[in-house]
């Protein structure tokens, strides 16, 4: 029996997590379940799942949920994640909590020692060098969730001899892959949300769309894999059944494949090492008959590029272009700036911002707060430019 | 340094072995060569790698070989292969001969406790049960060369706890790919021998143009891998990148590609557990922006059938289909019957040599040998019809 914490149990992955728990009863055990906002699906999961403690991070909610759970410990704000994390018996965290905001809870997790399941890219994307070496003097494990980087952390089980040469991180390449410039620049955020293959939450799906996400994926990979910028190649995949590959060093590629569902990378986090019999439904050849590549076009999908710059930069540069994108996405789904607008905005971040070679944690924090406020103006600035 | 002895140095594994020795010389030594006819190439290989032992199967050859290298144990004969293989400083034996042949050598080799290169797929073939057993009980590695087996093989390293739920056994589809019956009916050698992707031996050629290749393959995958026959799908994909792939039992499949090179296998086996680096032509998405898939065509094909019924029967099955199919490609290849009149040959062997369920080491040569003489037979027979 494997005791779990859940950080984001009523998001995508959270509620993902719980389904293949529910499958599993004999192993596993939810020790911790925290939400943001999402009152009414944290108390239903908390009825069914038994947690010893709740989170809701929002104060608002306090007494709805501490009223319609009076025999679990409840608590409220952000810092309770970090008590939360904490709990004796808890053996693994699952980070399923969106954005920076994860950061502090998954260092103390780490610091508690607890096996991290990662789900919030945003953690190594801030932080990575820090985390994880932190990982790795506190002897903790850190299995990624993503499905690329499940898959590559898959194809390297058994071969931590034998160094990598590069990996092939697969890419959708979104709901406008094959469009140019002047297509994007008049985008909807309702187009952009319909993602062709994976049912995602809505800040995932938008980077998706401009391959922000691709991009703030192979800084987690950098760190996971220990990893150079010229050692990740992004290569576009439609069909999205091959989530990333490894090539070593004698020419071999392992790959890992499977039908684009979540619930397989948090299905394999929660049991590793071990695999355990599922039911989800099986990859079957017949209904994928091709399989095709390309290179990503970085012209019109800027953002990739950014994150690659970002990623050979290091220091806080990556901390600025994350933390800029939370709110360039934020505002393109409030209808505030437009698709490409976004990628300006993270530019001009990267200008102005103060770079920081070897960021402390407290760097990290106080670089995130500063772009989010600049960022916030430019996107003032550029929608009142927009309405007029 | 790996001290190495290779059993059919000059075939097409054999020289591509060397090939890969000759690029490693700080981690390999070779030992013993061995050849069938071949004399002046294996005079040649013993003057380059100096083994100690050198065998030339062909009686007729043995005083050539011998004059050559005075300061080298030559010996003769099929019986020398099984001094050749005990061999004390030898630590792996390759055995890269052709055939049935290559049966009681292997046998040999593993109770000398040398871990096996596999690359005679017809010693599993026909003996796959016992050989399996024999490796167990010496504790000795059998690693496979065949690239669909070294694929499937590199899946499972560090997979051992968790479960096969199928393979996938990928198959070019070789040059006859989508031809119908009336097509193959009049197919000649030549175009038989014309491999859209792999560059190989003229019987596996051969074989995997009528897909026996792939059947063999299947029994072969059967007993390295502990399967069933309901768990090895055959999968046609033409483009030869993705050598094979693993689906375990929570649904994730891991594959592993690369350009179509038999040295990459080889050179895997031989520095099995670990990966070393090597300069063979890396794999470029760019030249490859599709792959395909699809389901093997059985009823054009028959040979794939055969081999798994063969194998579902068990037994010397295997063993009959097996020995009927080197003499009928024999015939085949002499241009003594048809394409298609080898299936025809297979069957009535299947039919007539006696079924044996549990059989010794002396069934299955007494089974081979019986099979040989019949299959002749009935490749006379069909070919004074065929001169008519």
């Amino acid at each position: 029996m494997k005791n779990i914490s859940i950080l984001g149990s009523t998001g995508s992955i959270g509620t993902q997590a719980l389904e293949v728990i529910r499958a599993n009863p004999n192993l596993y055990k939810v020790n911790v379940l925290t939400a943001q906002n999402n009152a009414d699906l944290l108390i239903e999961q908390a009825l069914e799942f038994k947690p010893e403690m709740v989170v809701i991070t929002c104060q608002d909610h306090y007494s709805t949920v501490k009223k319609a759970l009076p025999n679990v410990n409840v608590l409220c704000g952000e810092d309770a994640l970090i008590a939360a994390v904490q709990l004796p018996q808890t053996q693994f965290v699952l980070t399923a909590i969106m954005g920076s905001v994860g950061l502090k809870p998954t260092i103390a997790a780490i610091e508690a020692k607890k096996d991290i399941g990662l789900a919030n890219k945003e953690t190594l994307v801030v932080a990575g060098e820090l985390v994880m070496q932190l990982a790795k003097q506190h002897g903790v494990k850190i299995i990624p969730v993503d499905s690329e980087h499940s898959a590559i952390f898959q194809c390297l089980v058994g071969e931590e001899q034998n160094p990598i040469e590069k990996i092939f991180l697969t890419a959708s390449g979104g709901p406008f892959r094959g469009k140019n410039l002047d297509f994007l620049s008049l985008v909807t955020k309702s187009q952009a949300l319909k993602h062709p293959n994976w049912v995602m939450g809505a800040k995932i799906t938008i980077d998706s769309a401009s391959l922000m996400n691709k991009g703030l994926e192979a800084i987690e990979a950098k760190w996971l894999f220990d990893l150079q910028a010229d050692q990740i190649e992004v290569v576009v995949h439609p069909q999205s059944i091959i989530h990333s590959m490894v090539q070593f060093t004698d020419g071999s590629i392992k790959a890992q494949l499977g039908l684009p569902d979540m619930k397989l990378p948090i299905h394999y986090a929660l049991a590793y090492p071990q695999r355990v019999q599922s039911n989800f439904e099986r990859f079957n050849f017949l209904n994928y008959p091709e399989f095709t590549f390309s290179q990503a076009d970085t012209k019109s999908f800027r953002n990739l590029e950014i994150a690659f710059t970002a990623m050979k930069k290091g220091g806080n540069m990556p901390c600025i272009i994350n933390a800029a994108n939370e709110i360039v996405v934020d505002a393109f789904l409030k209808d505030q700036i437009g698709f490409l607008e976004m990628s300006d905005v993270i530019e001009a971040c990267m200008l102005e911002i103060n770079f920081i070679a070897q960021p402390t944690l407290q760097n990290y924090l106080e670089t995130d707060k500063q772009t989010r406020i600049f960022a916030g103006e430019l996107v003032t600035k550029q929608s009142l430019t927009n309405l007029k």
